[in-house]
């Protein structure tokens, strides 16, 4: 059986349980017993490499985060990023980001980070986008009231999709731009690795949309 | 007094008050008067010189077409194609289209297009951008149920606006384009004049969305 993982990514997982969850479901409903503080927990799906969420991390110490991926040699360097930056207020949770609602209870999460996701530009495949209705509903038991789904993407036919999908859900817009790196707006804007190497070639979208309220 | 009309302008409306409407409060209701067969009626708010809605007109001759344009010169170029066109179902109105309400009767109207208006880009002027909401009411007043609104533009904080407040304002997106002219889904698009001269210059946007029944 060919090794597919780094070598070293099992062993310094293993080394950094404090970091590191491979095991989300018993944590639902208490993620902030991870954390020294209680605070506004804030979660990436599809974590990558971490610069994103370290970087979200160092600049909102008064928040707590969750970086998720599930390709171990990846997050294995994403936890190597958390562990040199010596902050408290992060977490890496190895596993699939796609059933949320499996392992975060109700209203438990602050706000949802998507960035450069697949875009799975067949159409058959449309199911399988983070943003896709099913996702959406699972977003959508976890978010506390008001809280925000922030997407961003350098792939058109994803955003075009998104745009849709999040609309018809019933979302409610915060904002929308179309060439993130042109705004003059001053939103806020951490790079993830992906973004720093390939937005030359084009623009930067996002969205930033909340659910109704139930009375909404 | 300085003329700001072209001097032609004016007889030439006056010699073709059949395809031209000066007064449209009095057709509330009855606009189908204005053609020879009833057939579902499509409005362009700001039709600049016509090129797009004579060619709609021309494509779809089982629909009734409304161009409405404020300046007088440009409209008159614009019936100046209909003329020419020697088509029967399109009427041209001089008029100011932001208050559709007082000349459209509630469902009288089966889809409206707005291409490249004005951006406003000030944001004190927000309210005067034909996507603005005290506009949505209107149009949610004269269209008929499901009844489309179809909004293009090149401006890109005009559409980030746009698709902020089409949101907020409850439509549901039926379709988002990021480049209307790379678009390989079969989309329609009937180009303005001012698309073909400038669109070079960078995307084309587009949205089609509708208005909830009121039972949604």
């Amino acid at each position: 059986m060919r090794v597919r993982n780094k070598p070293w990514a099992k062993d310094y997982i293993e080394d950094h349980a404090d970091k590191m969850v491979t095991e989300p479901e018993p944590l639902k409903g208490n993620w902030q017993s991870r954390f020294p503080s209680e605070q506004p927990l804030f979660v990436e799906i599809g974590t990558g490499k971490g610069q994103f969420i370290v970087e979200m991390a160092r600049q909102h110490p008064d928040r707590n985060f969750i970086g998720i991926e599930i390709q171990m040699s990846v997050i294995a360097a994403a936890l190597k990023k958390v562990v040199a930056s010596g902050l408290t207020n992060i977490q890496m949770v190895h596993t699939d980001g796609e059933a949320v609602n499996t392992f975060f209870d109700a209203g438990e999460v602050a706000g949802l980070y998507l960035n450069f996701s697949d875009p799975w530009p067949k159409s058959r495949h449309a199911k399988r986008r983070l943003t896709s209705p099913v996702f959406l509903a699972h977003y959508a038991d976890v978010l506390q009231p008001e809280g925000q789904i922030q997407f961003k993407t350098d792939n058109r036919g994803l955003f075009e999709y998104s745009l849709g999908s999040l609309n018809n859900f019933g979302l409610i817009f915060d904002g929308v731009w179309l060439d993130l790196h042109a705004a003059t707006d001053g939103v806020e804007d951490i790079e993830t690795e992906y973004e720093q190497k390939f937005s030359a070639k084009g623009p930067i979208y996002q969205v930033i949309a909340h659910f109704p309220k139930a009375a909404e």
